[in-house]
């Protein structure tokens, strides 16, 4: 396949929306050439304010962050949504697609809307989400939100490498408890008690409140906001607090410290992934892998000392290939 | 650290609840003695009958379960609970801790409860999940129920892995539709309406049905069962479900092959975590891993060029090692 990619990071710079969608295909495809791109638009990264959404399904996010956008766009600047989505092992692409909904925000060439199959398998969500991040900072937006449709240990995983991190409840749903449970609690930087015009609104807030008093030495202490999103109430206070939040984040350190954790991950990520690929491609040629399988299905071996031993023959073998090259 | 590994497994096989909760501890702290564990109760596993159990927070999975192991204890077999919880990323534990709430079934020396904290990073979740999986299938348990608390994709990535997906809803929480969104239709082998006798069941099974009659050349047809766990209703049907799905899978081949993909799966994340090792070791030593983190946060080199320059780096370093020790 011949793609003209430095044209195609180019045209993304320039804030093109169609080569920036093409390339955020790439990358959702794991495409070899979505590196390159990364290579290439990865300097102009950095920019960009980049907020996660996240909480329980059925908590009104997708309106929470239409409103967002619409609060965002009273102040000229451009903004961007990525919504990752569940992928579906059966047919192996999104479900939901790239979503039409925001039909009144999407008129506006400011904003940029794309959802993101989240294919499970080795990798992960988190690198894909973290280089369409980078596409988008790159493409020139000012803000890039990032909405996870699930709420588990994945989703966390990638909200918390986000500059700022809302978690969105609504009552009486016993997610006070349950965000608790779900590990949330630790990772947010700003509670939204969302649909906040329902009766059980102050038991939820009492608890958040209650829990977060709970949790010793916070750098940052979270703020437990009241909005309404389908009346867009609250809005505007959510986006001062997101500010407020980036702010203290330069100011203290904090930010730095966070993209720092972040960057480690992602490149021990991208170490084991080229080191693996390189034995693929060995152990995938021949019977090599089926009779790995086979044994661990009989219960010969155990995974620990398979792997040692594929790790060995692919070198014995590259070994093999150097010497015959250099006779 | 000196630990009888050969005395714990040969202690977990004939049975001891204390050597198993002791691996299961080792495997939860990726300690190294892990790995010689599980290559010592290998051989001995791949006899249980693995079933995950999945769905929303207020699905009331724990009383499912807990009723569900009264069932299978009328029957005489054993069964171990593993529960899934997600890490705490500032304490770095778990939340919950080792549940008490089962108080009846733990009373019972068939019965084994726990609970596992899933430590973010790199390796994830499903690798630890699978080797506790081992380590209780090889110490003599009938079932192993493995209970998810979030769900998303890394919930999901476990409940695949396990040999029936029981996926638990409630009517009235708009779950029809965000089953669907969160890929949870796919994994499922069985659903369970809970609370069913709340007066929405009706719509809810209907939705199921329906988004069921969409998925085309299902190789096994999730029947929707209905429950009110804390009445114990429905839960003799459920269990029979479960024995029917699992006689289906081995009778079809579809379990072998379920097997082969999460083996396949799992061996290649170990691949990878050994040879990151490797490279880790000499990174960490001396200032190479801050000076490419300082490159990256500068925008001055990408994660792309700068994994290719540490192996390349390793490599260089090894070779000279060798060469030193050859002379």
């Amino acid at each position: 396949m011949s793609v003209n990619y430095e044209k195609l990071v180019s045209e993304l710079k320039r804030g093109n929306h169609r080569s920036l969608a093409r390339v955020i295909s790439l990358i959702e495809d794991r495409s070899p050439i979505a590196g390159e791109c990364i290579k290439l638009l990865f300097p102009d990264t950095g920019k960009a304010h980049i907020i996660g959404v996240t909480g329980a399904p059925g908590a009104g996010k997708s309106t929470l962050v239409d409103q967002l956008v619409l609060e965002i766009r009273k102040t000229d600047k451009k903004v961007a949504i990525l919504a990752i989505d569940p992928s579906s092992p059966f047919s192996g692409g999104a479900l939901l697609g790239d979503r039409i909904r925001m039909a009144n925000s999407s008129s506006d060439s400011s904003v940029f809307i794309r959802s993101m199959a989240t294919r499970g398998a080795l990798g992960g969500i988190a690198p894909a989400t973290a280089e369409a991040i980078y596409a988008l900072d790159a493409s020139g937006f000012d803000y890039v939100i990032v909405e996870t449709v699930g709420v588990g240990q994945a989703e966390i995983e990638i909200v918390r490498t986000c500059d700022t991190c809302v978690v969105v409840m609504v009552p009486g749903m016993g997610d006070g408890v349950q965000a608790l449970k779900a590990g949330i609690l630790e990772i947010s930087d700003i509670f939204v008690i969302n649909k906040a015009d329902r009766p059980e609104v102050n038991i939820l807030k009492r608890d958040l409140l209650t829990m977060l008093s709970l949790v010793e030495n916070l750098p940052w202490t979270p703020k437990v906001l009241e909005t309404v999103a389908t009346e867009g109430q609250g809005i505007d206070k959510l986006l001062s607090e997101v500010q407020r939040h980036r702010a203290w984040g330069l100011d203290s350190g904090a930010l730095l410290e966070r993209k720092k954790i972040f960057l480690k991950e992602s490149l021990y990520r991208k170490i084991a992934s080229d080191l693996v690929n390189e034995v693929k491609d060995f152990i995938e040629n021949g019977s090599l892998l089926e009779d790995a399988l086979t044994k661990l299905l009989n219960r010969e071996k155990d995974i620990y000392t398979l792997s040692r031993e594929l790790i060995n023959q692919t070198r014995a073998k590259k070994k093999g290939i150097i010497k015959n090259d250099n006779p």
